[in-house]
This record gives C-alpha cells, sequence and structure tokens, in this order.
C-alpha cells in the first residue's frame, strides 16, 4: 500500500512542509531526533516548529507557541508532525498532553515512534482524550531523517558513516603517501556539512601523524545552504576521536589545539571501556582489545560505550587500514565516497585490503542511495545491505 | 557572450526542437553527422526533418519534403538546422541551394560547418541570394551532438571512448579472474545502447579467448527508449576489431559466428596498415608494431587508418592490459565508468596498470562530463582533459 493511500493532497502538502521544517534540526537536535510540526485550521497553516536542540522544547510546542504568537485559534485545528508525539515527562510535558490541552483535534504523524517501550502511547494519549489519529503519511522519508537517531534506539549502536576521498580507480594515496588533494575543494566543504551532522569523527592515530588534521567544523567553509541556516557560527564541535592502539599519540598534534573535546581510544586492560579526563577537554578512553588480536582495539565494545554516553551517529575520517577494519568487521553503515576523476594507477595506495574472494557470490554487495556531483568530483552514498556480523 | 544572445524565445523553442529531431540520428547516420531541421513560419511549424543515414536526403530537404506533403507554403519561412547547410554537389545537391530555390528567407544555424575545407560557404551561397543567415544558436548542444564526427574531421582520428564496468573500488576481476557480473543487468542494457551507437567495437584477442562474447548489438536487449525509435530491429552491425598481436585467434569464436563483419589486427612487416579480406565478413589487418615494442601493435596508426575508411568513432570494450594501453598512449577521449556498489579487495585485478607517479600534480586529470544511475550501478562518463601524446 501507497504510503500516501488514505491521505488527502492537503494532508501530503503540510506533512511535506513538516519534514522540510524537522530537516532544520539535523545540524543540531542529536542527541535527540529531528522532528517538524505544522498546525493547520481550515486549510490555513496557523503555526509552524521544529526542534531545534535537546533541552530546548518539541516540534509541537514550537508550532503552538508559533500559532499563540500569531494570535490564531488552535481548537480544532489538524497537527502534522513527521514523528508520534511524546507521552513521556521528561524535561518537557509530553506533547501528546500539551496538543490535547490545547484543543487539536486531529493529528496527522508520519511514524510512530520506534522505540518499543513507548511506541503507540502517544497515540493512546491522544485517542483517549478523543483527538482522531492517522499514522503513516511519508513514513519513509520520515524514518530515512532520522536514520541514525532510531538505528542507535533500536539496535544500541550508533550508525557508522564512512566518509572516503577516491580517484575513480580507487586509490586513495600515491605510493609515497602523498594525498594532497585528491579530491576538489567543493568536496572538501561538502565534508565540513558532513562533520556538522556528526556527533563523532574518529580517526586512527595513524592518520592523526601522517596528516596532523583539525578534524573540526570550520563554519566559514561549510556550503552556502548550510551557513544560511546558521547565519552566524553556533560552534560545531563534533566529539574528535582518534584510535591510538600503539599509544603514539603525544597530545601535541595540532587536533588536541582546536576547540572542542578529544577522546583519545588506547588499549585497556578490563574488559569494560574505562574513561580517564585528563583535561577539560581531552579523555583517554581505555577499550577492550579485540579477542583475535590483542593489538587491536574492539570497535565493537567501544561503539556500545559510545552509544551508553548518547552517541548516535559517528563519522570515520581515516586510511585504509581503519577503514577495511570497520568493513570488515561489519560495523559500517554507509560509506560516503568523494570520487575524483583522476587516475592514479595500480601502484598507488586501494581503498580497501585485500578480502580474498574467490568468486562473485561473495562479494561484499552495497546499495547506492544518492549521487550527485561536488564540484569538480562525484558523490556516491552507498549503504551496506546486510550488516554482516563477523567474528571480532 | 551567451550562445542564445540575439536569438528570440521561438528561436531557442525551435532549435531546440531541431536538436530533438538531430538526436534521432545518431544511431544510424555515421560517417555523416547528425542533423535536425525545422521549418516554421508565421510561428507554425510547418515541416520538420531530420537525416537518417549516409546516402539517404539531408534534414534540410526531409523538412522541405514535409512541409510539401503537409501542403505548406515554404516561401518567405525560416529554416532552423543544426549545422550550417552543406554546400557540395554529392549523391544530393547542396541543401543551401535548395533551401534557396524553396524560397526560405531566413535560416539560423546552430553552428558552421567545422570542416575548415568547407566552412562558411553554405552561408556564402544562402547570403548571396538575400537569405538572412544567424548562427550560433545552441552552439555547444550542437557540437557535443556530433561531437565524434567533428573530432573525426577535424583531427583525422577517430574519437575513442573506452566502456568500463567495475566495482566501486574500481576492480574489473577477481584474482582467479573471474568477472560475471560485476555490473548490473541495467548496465549490460546500456552498453548495448552504446555499442548501438558506435561504428566499430574494438576488442582484445585476450578477451576473446577468455569470455568468447559475440560485442554484436541485441535489439531485444537495447533499453526502452532506444527500442522505441527502431520499433523493428534495422540490424546494428557495428565492425568488430580484434587487436591480436599475437595470432591467438583461431577464428572459430563466437564472435565470427554472429552476423555483421569483423576484423583481426595482427602485426605485419609493412610500414602502413594492410587488409587482407579472408571471407565476406572477415578482414586481416596487418598493422605496424609500436616502435618501442615490437610485439605491440601501433594503435595509433590503425586509428589513422580506421578514419581513413570514414569510421568516426570507435568503442574499446576491454580488460585492463588494452584499455590501459590505449590511455596511456593518449588515444582515448572519453571513458564511460559502470559502477558496481560493491567491494572486491585489493587483491582483485586492478582497472589499470601502474603509472609509476610520484606527485599528485602528475596524476591524469578528467572532467566528468555525465552522471547517471543504471539500475543498481552509476554511470560516470569523464573525458580526458588534455591528451598527452606519448612516445608509442
Amino acid at each position: 500500500m501507497s504510503e500516501t493511500a488514505g491521505f488527502s493532497e492537503q494532508d501530503c502538502m503540510f506533512m511535506k512542509r513538516a519534514l522540510k521544517l524537522a530537516e532544520r534540526g539535523l545540524y543540531t537536535t542529536l542527541p535527540n531526533p529531528a522532528v517538524g510540526c505544522v498546525i493547520v485550521r481550515d486549510s490555513e497553516v496557523i503555526g509552524e516548529g521544529w526542534h531545534h536542540r535537546a533541552g530546548e522544547p518539541h516540534a509541537e510546542v514550537m508550532a503552538l507557541r508559533d500559532a499563540g504568537e500569531r494570535q490564531k485559534e488552535v481548537r480544532g485545528a489538524t497537527a502534522y508532525v513527521t514523528l508520534e508525539p511524546c507521552s513521556h515527562f521528561g524535561r518537557t510535558p509530553p506533547c501528546a498532553l500539551g496538543l490535547v490541552n490545547a484543543g487539536i483535534s486531529r493529528v496527522v504523524a508520519a511514524m510512530k515512534d520506534p522505540n518499543p517501550l513507548v511506541s503507540g502511547r502517544g497515540f493512546k494519549i491522544l485517542e483517549d482524550a478523543g483527538v482522531s489519529v492517522s499514522c503513516g503519511l511519508y513514513e519513509n522519508e520520515a524514518r530515512e531523517l532520522n536514520r541514525a537517531f532510531f538505528h542507535s534506539i533500536v539496535t544500541g549502536m550508533p550508525y557508522v558513516t564512512v566518509k572516503y576521498g577516491m580517484s575513480i580507480d580507487a586509490r586513495v594515496a600515491l605510493s609515497n603517501g602523498e594525498s594532497k588533494w585528491i579530491t576538489s575543494e567543493a568536496s572538501r566543504h561538502d565534508v565540513q556539512r558532513m562533520r556538522a551532522r556528526h556527533q563523532v569523527v574518529l580517526t586512527s592515530a595513524n592518520t592523526v601523524v601522517k596528516d596532523d588534521p583539525s578534524l573540526n567544523v570550520r563554519w566559514q567553509e561549510l556550503p552556502f545552504e548550510v551557513r544560511e541556516l546558521f547565519p552566524a557560527d553556533p560552534g560545531f564541535l563534533p566529539l574528535r576521536i582518534i584510535v591510538d592502539a600503539k599509544s603514539v599519540i603525544t597530545f601535541n598534534e595540532k587536533i588536541f589545539r582546536c576547540p572542542g573535546p578529544v577522546m583519545v581510544a588506547r588499549i585497556g586492560d578490563s574488559d569494560i571501556v574505562r574513561a580517564e579526563k585528563i583535561s577539560d577537554s581531552i579523555t583517554v578512553l581505555k577499550v577492550p582489545a579485540t579477542l583475535d588480536d590483542p593489538s587491536h582495539i574492539s570497535f565493537r565494545k567501544l561503539f556500545k560505550y559510545l552509544n551508553a554516553i548518547n552517541i548516535r551517529n559517528v563519522m570515520i575520517e581515516a586510511g585504509r587500514g581503519l577503514v577495511s577494519d570497520i568493513v570488515r568487521h561489519g560495523l559500517a553503515h554507509e560509506i560516503v565516497f568523494y570520487i575524483a576523476p583522476k587516475i592514479m594507477g595500480a601502484d598507488a595506495v586501494s581503498a580497501f585490503d585485500a578480502l580474498g574472494l574467490s568468486s562473485m557470490k561473495d562479494v561484499p554487495e552495497l546499495s547506492v542511495s544518492e549521487v550527485s556531483r561536488c564540484g569538480e568530483d562525484v558523490r556516491i552514498t552507498c549503504r551496506f545491505k546486510e550488516i554482516s556480523c563477523l567474528q571480532e
């Protein structure tokens, strides 16, 4: 059945608007989901809102406030929300109750709350109060919008995206290690956009020692459409994590001199992850090694720990070794390839390690979720079809 | 200056229509260019035509005939043509004269004839007869449409396009040689479309021995939009050429059993290319070796020979060895990559040979001319920025 079946053209139009509003939150709401809300009465939009960031009001509250400021009567109006209104008393009272109290008579939601512990409870509050509820309009779009959040809630692991810049013959450096610059300036600006949407940017000690990167978000390098959303620099400070199994990091690298927190993940001797704060912005994480190799940290345990501290998404910016590790262990969900139209030759460094495959049937398959031009380069986003959970 | 400056909106609209008509010829007109013509009087299209194939009437004649069949008065009308009308008496009288005799009062052309020997002569015939002439409307589009033809006319060499199917990590086979199927069915159908647009499909003896391909065009496997243009199979029979420097071809391979001509290019002892017909459909070409390697045929001499027999474009479907050779010698103009979202690993066969580069400045750069989805794959068309004419 189509996801718009049973809904009117007006319903579709207003839900699309609510999805657009929700999108504005994508740079700031995590660890919360991005949600949008539109309140409509007699075919007129009388209030709009979206969730800005954790600790601030939810989309429904923002839309009701907007209607109040416009001095509009919300009794009998319809609310379009991109996610089931919440049912719990947290930092804010439940939105389902807020809508009831405001006199909203109909709620159209894009999707149920995916958290099995609360799913359906918001709708129940509404229905018990006599509000008409319908759900499922543009559900795919709504799921897509918050896929990192939902993935984290449902699986207990963050959504992991690998960013990979390479030549069209899939090389990430020349044989002498030179890799500046394979991709174009436009691609590098787009990487700033990706960083701004992530809670964590993770790299290897190897990359830090070799390239001495900042891995921060530089507002002035963000694409125009993002700067338009944030006319002043709100200070995007994703947590930067360096995987340093061999303890080669000296803490004098440039990454420590840029504002924002940094974690250095090293091998610990306990079987749980322990955090030792060594300054306001620097923490050393002691992470268990993998079972089969005492010199490798367990990414699975690191990611579980990150999820426990409310990290929903992780972006990986590293070289072939770390990327191949993550892919081999089935821990990557998405790879964003920035492909430069250059031919570097078979003696340059391959994007991935050897896989020892002897049949096309065994080749890891992804699906292409998005293709676009990025300056002179092409950006291809691929998702893993099945996350193979190989032995660690 | 913009290519539409000085032209009216109507002019733009009719020239776009003429370009659309010209496009229909792309599968059949070579060695002639694809040309479209629209005749307009009082803002009404009164005749349309396009050149179908060499030996048949030109676009202008087709459009005048169409106007005649519709019983429309062409005196005083405007003709929109995608290329300067011809000025020579060939199998047909010159089109410039045809337009004058029909009483056309204005000609709008997208571009001059690029052949320096005749360029401007068609316009001169028109102007001498008092016809108003303007040129340059959508010139880029018109050049793009016939870029193979123009390239061949101007340089004396065919336009060479490499088709390359590979995984996103740029591998063309597993280490054991397995390569069926890396790309999707949709990509393979698109390759049929590419073959149908080429006069020559060139491969290596290696590929013929290993994969035993037909390299023909199978009408029923063409994409729908092409079958729509040709509701019955017109018999696309591109010349198939096998590069067989080591004389391993036995003439019993499948390629010889499919309809259409085949040439086998072997090393000859003369310094010019000699053709020996060994059956109705099979010719052995004796091609000089390159100067630096007596076991390699000179592609430059082979291509010059092909151009001399009216071949305007060559499509290469082969493995890494031949493709790398062509690229290294600066003989490829375009590579169409069909990229499957699969990771085959560094032990699989790389798309290109080693290039021995030690600085990013020396990396061959291409420009992306087109990106699109092709079923599950992504198709990226790249053009070489500068054809480097390295030593043979």
